[in-house]
């Protein structure tokens, strides 16, 4: 949604001007408490070590509640082969928020170009070549190439602890372009993936009511790019593949998603090669937790002093 | 050090192709044990659980090595502003391993031609266009630009934990292209700086001796680009800034630089304005510990069963 400068589009008795204030101001008492602290770049921020505390006990929720039926747990880098983008059709649907990596690949004669550019107009990130890697686009996408192959009977569920970059400069500090998504992945048939997601629903709305959000199930799309898109995100929204479990930041009127469960259908089984034990193209499914997001929410909801958080929440934190 | 395909130059009793074999054996045992999955990049894996288990458990060992003497802890993505590879002079210097981050930022036109590139011959990054973003140099580079202005009388202690990026695909697991760097970083006058180098040369000694590695003490110098950058190598060992604790991973000719404490002189306080309380431009020191490199070591020498590592690095890391 956007507007024309200095001028409120209305959601409800709410404006586009007042959530945009609404969001700076939270931002800034985030820098002032020192939770954040500013890059000069929208989007990307210095944490510290009492953010980390909040983002470590929310991780620890995920992981005990699905302890019991999580077969291996996996920790992802920000960076992943670039034809990843390619085989998730993440750079096709959504090039705009995808990044990929650029290096210097020449010799001396080069590099005294390159220094050239940096001294003159400092315009040498052009003369930097692609490599063959790229930012992890969704926490999920880098576990599918190493699943290539038959999965057990009963399917598979993997834990992974990820690293997502989408770039999309921001005012609002719950829309960062780095950020981690703890997730729980099924692979298997169409059943047990449409089970998982279902699930996840209830268990991430019971996780948000233990942490006192007011959270919502919301049927939802992805921001799949310009016209053909969407087509996607109307058919997305119509099989009810995505939903969000949204919870207000700095707005009631346009709360914020913090966690989602995803129906893929077989598109990564197709993709990667994975397939049931049946030998059928593989289904999957996931739920991913925004551990940033969810760690403001708990910040906006409870106040910047976590040592005053309603014993409930703290309990249930384990803190 | 290259070597013509076949031909093995002698390190001693060792050979280039003998390291070759050996750091391709250690990688294959590490994929076979599960601790890290292979993408199909060199450099670049999934760790599973148990590796992250021994990286937790360093970071810890690290954290209570300083606990008492730093400010403040900061948690740094691997993502950072662009301008930080400038002011730096990183991009200038190892230009190689630097990385930038390339997106889309074109419209429904553009998006076809797009499109066109991936089914075509997927020569598509070549259309991606340059962002204000960076992959982070060394962890503590983003840790100067919001330290401009003027220190404390004392200077000031600062505790990182941050994730390098370096393009330096190689088939030797201790040489990620992402990795972990846990820093402790001093800024204040020269005296300052270069004690606190020395004093975390001979802690770096200590903590590493406790975890029983074969450890050692090297002046060093960092691989600066091209011609010029023989003489910026030179002056840098002359001068004895950088300073390597190295242990053999895969070889004891050639071991491993598994932390490193460096002197900066008055390079970032020059870059980033940084003042002493004198007024005097700054300078700087840190050490940084790769967290990766001392798992692998760790892995290397007490091998792959962390449960019958020796009592006494099990007490070390408290497990």
């Amino acid at each position: 949604m956007t507007a024309p400068a200095g001028v409120g589009v209305s959601l409800g008795d709410f404006s586009v001007d007042d959530l945009e204030t609404s969001r700076r101001e939270f931002r800034q008492q985030l820098f002032d408490a020192g939770f954040l602290v500013p890059t000069g770049v929208d989007g990307l921020y210095l944490r510290d070590e009492r953010f980390e505390q909040i983002a470590r006990a929310i991780d620890a929720v995920v992981s005990r509640s699905c302890a019991g039926e999580v077969g291996r747990t996996y920790h992802f880098p920000l960076v992943m082969a670039r034809s990843v983008l390619e085989a998730t059709d993440y750079v096709r649907s959504f090039p705009q928020l995808a990044g990929i990596v650029n290096s210097f690949d020449g010799g001396d004669r080069e590099h005294r170009r390159l220094l050239g550019a940096i001294d003159k107009d400092g315009d040498w990130p052009q003369l930097m070549a692609p490599t063959d890697l790229g930012l992890c686009s969704a926490a999920c996408h880098p576990l599918y190439p190493p699943q290539q192959g038959r999965l057990p009977a009963r399917g598979r569920v993997v834990e992974v602890y990820g690293q997502v970059f989408r770039h999309e400069p921001s005012v609002d500090p719950a829309r960062m372009q780095v950020f981690r998504q703890h997730e729980v992945v099924y692979l298997g048939d169409a059943d047990g993936a449409r089970h998982h997601r279902d699930r996840w629903v209830e268990r991430g709305l019971e996780i948000h009511h233990r942490l006192r959000l007011d959270i919502e199930a919301e049927i939802a799309n992805d921001p799949f790019f310009g016209r053909t898109g969407e087509v996607l995100a109307a058919g997305q929204r119509a099989e009810v593949l995505k939903v969000e479990l949204v919870c207000p930041i700095c707005s009631f009127d346009e709360p914020t998603a913090i966690t989602s469960a995803n129906c893929h259908l077989d598109h990564f089984g197709a993709a990667f090669g994975i397939e049931t034990s049946d030998g059928d193209v593989a289904h999957s499914a996931c739920v991913g937790f925004g551990i940033e997001r969810i760690a403001l929410a708990l910040l906006h909801t409870h106040g910047l002093e976590p040592s005053r958080w309603p014993a409930a929440v703290r309990d249930s934190l384990a803190w």
